[in-house]
Order: C-alpha cells, then structure tokens, then sequence
C-alpha cells in the first residue's frame, strides 16, 4: 500500500447463507474495478465455494491482517475471525446456526477497524435476524448493533437514491407504538444529526430539512391528532434556533409529490412505511441504506438476504454497487477526515 | 335532450370562496366539450362573478330544474336551491358562514339525483370542512356525508391514477388509533366492496388485490406488531372464500415498487398515507379520488380549496378534468346501469 492510499472500504457479507455472497463475487465479475482498494471482512472460504456453485473463476486473496492486503485484480479478503471460531459448512439458501457467532464476530471486527481508522467506511451486506437472535443477538438489526458498538446512543437510518433522501424518527416497531414513541428530545437530536451529517458527509454547507406530520393532513389543526402541536412543531422550533433549517411538520401525503420533495435535502419521516413507500415507489433497487450519527460512515443494500435465491445467480447486484459507490461519494464530500481522528 | 341522450354528469363547485369554480371555469374555456353533458349545481351567480374577477368570456346558463338543460357551447347551472336559501356574496379566498348551507344543500340536491337516476355520476370539487364544521356539518368529509345521505354504511376511498389504484381500510384519524380501528369484519367488507366496483364500474372481470400490512415489514412474523396475523390475514381468508383474489398482508414498502405495484389492479392499504403518499409522489395532479360502495359513481379532485389561490387564475385545473373523465370512464365500464336501477 502506497502512503498516499486512504485506508479500504470494509464491506461485510451479512448472512453468508444469503444472496450477500452472490451480490458481491456477480458485483466484482462484472465490474471488478468497482472493488479498488475495498476488502471484504469475512473468510475466504464463504466467497470461494459460493464462486464455484454460481460458475464465476476470481482470484480471491485472504489475509488475517487487514494492512497487509493489496493486489490489484483481486478480491481481497480479510478473515478477521479468532482461531477457533466455527465459520465451515455454509449450504446456499440454508441459515445454519454454526455461522451465526462468525457473523456477528466479521462485523465487530469491521466495526472496530473503521473507528480505529484503518478503514475509511463500512458497507454491509444483509443478515438473518432470526437466526442471529436465536444465538443471543439482542438487536433489531445491523443498525442498532453498529451505534452501540461506536458507543452512540442514537442514530439516523437514511434511505437516499438519485430521487430523494428520507431519514427516519423511528424504525422496526410496531405503528401503534410510532405516536408514543416520539417525544420532543429525541425528534430534535435526530433532526441536529440528520443536518449534520448532510453537511458532514455529502457536502451540503446549507441543508434544508422537512418534516414529516404524523397524522394525515399532518393533523388538520388538531381535528386528527395532536402529535404535530405537541411534539413535531417545539422539536422544529428547537432546532431552529441552533441555525437548522427544517420546513414542517407539512402533510406527508403531498411532501413526496415531485414539486415539494425536489425543494428539500432530505425528508424527514415519522415511521419507517412513512419513508420507505415513496423511496421504493420511486428508486427501487438504486435506494442505499446509510447510517447517519455514526463515527464513521456506513452504507447497505436495500434489500433482505433472499434465501431462496442464493447460489442460483439470479440476483440483481445493483443495490451493492450503489452502496459502495455512496460510500466513495459520501468518502469524497466528507469535510474532515473523522474517521481518522477516531483513530 | 334527445332521448338516446344519458342523464347529465352533476358537478357541485365545493366552497364557493376557494377554487373550485376557477378550475371548472378554466377547464371550460380550455376544452369546452369535456363538458358535454355535464351541470354545475350552483347558483349560476359562484361562476359568473368568479369569471369575471378572471377575465374568462363564457355563456353561462341558468335553469332551476335539472331536466330542461341542454346548450352546446355553455356552461349549464342547475340551481337546486330552495328559495330563501342565502347563496351570494362570496369573495374569492375568503370563506364566509353566510354560504355553508347553500353548500351543502348544493351537494346534497346533486346526491338526490343521481341516487333518483336523474344523473349519471357526481363530480365534486373540494368544501372547506371547518366552514361547514361551524355550521354544523358533522361530517369528516365529502365521503362519510355521502354514504349518509345513500345509506351506506361503509364506502371505500380510492385513489387511482394512471400509475395506480390504492383503496383505504381508513381514512381522516390520528395515526395512533388506526391499530384499534381495523377489525376483520370491516376489512373484509373494504376488500369486497373494492373487488365488487372494480368488477362492476371499471370493467375488470378478475380484479387483483394486494393488502398492505400495517406494521414494517407486514409485522416480520409478528415481531413488530401482530394485526397481520390477528386481523389482516383472518379477513384475507374470509372473502377468499368468496372466491376474491387477494394477495397480502404484503410489505407496503416493496408492494409499490415497480415491479410490484404493476402485479395488481388495486392495493387496499390501512390508513391514510400509506395510500396517499405513493400515488402522490407518482402521480401528482393526474390522481383521482373515487368513492366505491356508492350507488353511483363519485368523483372527485385530490387538492384542497387552495383559498390563496382563488380569483388569481394561477390554480392548476388538471385534476378536475381528471376527475371528470374518470367518471366518464367508469360510465363507458359499469357493466349494468346500477344508477338507472337505483332511480
């Protein structure tokens, strides 16, 4: 590695039973300067014999130490797992218990190199909840670990395509529970870092945020709810006064329609349906997932471990390659390297 | 009239303050033949005054029985006012209590007929419920007043547009009560009424239905919620029986995608925004609000009285001649002339 090279973007598999596997070896045989200066954190062994099933022939390189990988045509592994950590026998399609600690220990392991500074970014691959959780894995999902391990105590998932960027107030709960989920403290935290890191990380020097009503017709003055005046409306008014420009709460119907969401940065959502219908009506398959709040930066696909497609090369791998290359734009307009100074 | 010629589409100008009349007036003088056989039912005074505050030139005529009406190249009023029933003295933009029971006599004259026969269909343009709300007009809207007025207990909300067609299992309430609102028996009756109009007024022989789950990911196998398995699937099962084709409770995140969506004649969604926000973000002034589960057809504009706007002559007129030509279609595919029957 030259000096001048920034650290490699870590990209984990998620579920190596999955189509995460698929995504990247069809990603990389197809467009293997894609993968310049990224390695994959994860044992040789759950790409090799994936490659061999789906007929693709790819020099894949593994090292046990993340610095010293480097060869340009390659796929680069680094098996950040200790000795002794079962991660054999993956079947496509199949969840297996046995691979459930490998997983978690592959994006720990990532996690842990990009706050340490000896990667630039994070870009991961989707898991199986159900079997991770069935080996004591008490998150909700990738999300939740990731803050937790950076000692964050909140965080912002953003979808963001060519289209439109939509950050969300809450995520995987029940609807019934949105309305007292919301409460003035945390709308405010997550409005200061949605804005911050558009300025932080895509290079916006002036954000302009809207916000989502909870109710329809954001409430029509109270006649549907009073979440906006109680909650939504002193959220905004505390931001403003911190300089954070944030339009709302506006009616979440009319907010997505062309003329409104063009006038807007981001759209900030109440609840995850809130955010991902118009997102997915509108982008399918070009929307990545990224983690705002972090100290790094941290990019996924938008789509789920497919189980029954893995091994069959009937995959589309366009929603990793648009998260690697958020994660270079993101890389790019980022106005301080703090990744490195969390080093 | 001939006597081959069908009873006259009715349309009723909604609040007479707002831009209802500005977009029936500039829709006139665009393409006067999209008003071949439709009425106004208004005083002839909500759009002469309002034309002329416009500068538009048109022949407006007035008659007080709905039967003689018939000019080609004017504009037809039917006044359906009672004497002594106060309709003047509206300034654009600024709504006055001294109209609201002329509104909604106006509204409730036109229901009348198409329920008698004497018309084929009803368009409206939007009221200004808080107007009518203080003059005592207990309704959430348009719809609830309509259904009242046919005695139907239930009616469905639609929206359809070129890109789509969604339906409501609820509509004007604070997010937070949606959960206890649904139960089976009424999504059963929402499934059915929407399977029966589209048969019956759109002319589709095996219509195809989706639902939406409530909860993110439809609940993901009821660890975010459980009305998927309590509520949603139990009603599914129950007009499955009754040989309906629908497929559901489905992730409504992925079900508007693109390749999704197009699977489907309708998707029946479980609140408010959940339906609105995708067919407005695809299909912005192009969608038409239709009530299903009337004895007549009903069509309507998706905007509001826009009161800024009104007398100024910048309003968009587009989703009034949608909605009449909605209507016009629905006529042409009603396999049996239910309004006739109705009469």
């Amino acid at each position: 590695m030259t000096p001048a090279q920034p650290p490699p973007l870590l990209l984990t598999l998620g579920e190596p039973a999955g189509i995460g596997p698929d995504c990247v070896l069809l990603a990389f045989d197809a467009q293997p300067e894609l993968f310049n200066n990224i390695t994959i954190a994860a044992p040789r062994l759950w790409l090799s014999e994936r490659a061999q099933e789906l007929g693709i022939n790819i020099d894949i390189v593994e090292s046990r130490s993340l610095k010293s990988l480097s060869r340009v045509g390659s796929l680069l592994c680094w098996n950040p797992l200790p000795e002794g950590v079962a991660f054999g026998n993956v079947t496509a399609g199949r969840t297996s218990a046995s691979t459930a600690a490998a997983v978690i220990a592959c994006i720990e392991a990532a996690t842990h190199a990009c706050l340490r500074g000896e990667a630039s970014a994070l870009v991961t691959a989707p898991i199986e909840k159900a079997v991770l959780r069935d080996s004591g894995f008490d998150f909700p999902g990738h999300t939740e670990f990731l803050a937790r391990l950076a000692g964050r105590e909140r965080v912002v998932m953003m979808l963001a395509s060519s289209q439109l960027r939509v950050a969300l107030l809450t995520t995987h709960m029940p609807l019934k529970d949105v309305a007292t989920a919301l409460n003035i403290e945390d709308v405010a935290t997550s409005l200061r870092i949605t804005h911050h890191d558009l300025k932080q990380r895509f290079g916006l020097s002036s954000p302009r945020l809207a916000l989502c009503g909870l109710n329809p017709h954001a409430g029509e003055q109270q006649h549907f709810g009073d979440e906006e005046a109680a909650i939504l409306t002193p959220a905004i008014q505390q931001v403003k006064h911190d300089g954070i420009d944030v339009a709302g709460p506006l009616p979440a119907d009319t907010l997505f329609s062309p003329q409104m969401r063009k006038e807007y940065d981001a759209i900030v959502c109440c609840y995850h349906d809130q955010g991902l219908i118009p997102i997915k009506a509108l982008s399918f398959g070009d929307a990545v997932n990224i983690t705002l709040g972090l100290p790094f930066i941290r990019t996924s696909v938008d789509h789920g471990t497919a189980l029954d497609r893995a091994g069959t090369g009937k995959v589309s791998y366009s929603s990793i390659m648009e998260a690697i290359k958020m994660a270079r734009l993101m890389l790019m307009n980022s106005i301080a390297p703090e990744v490195n100074r969390a080093g």
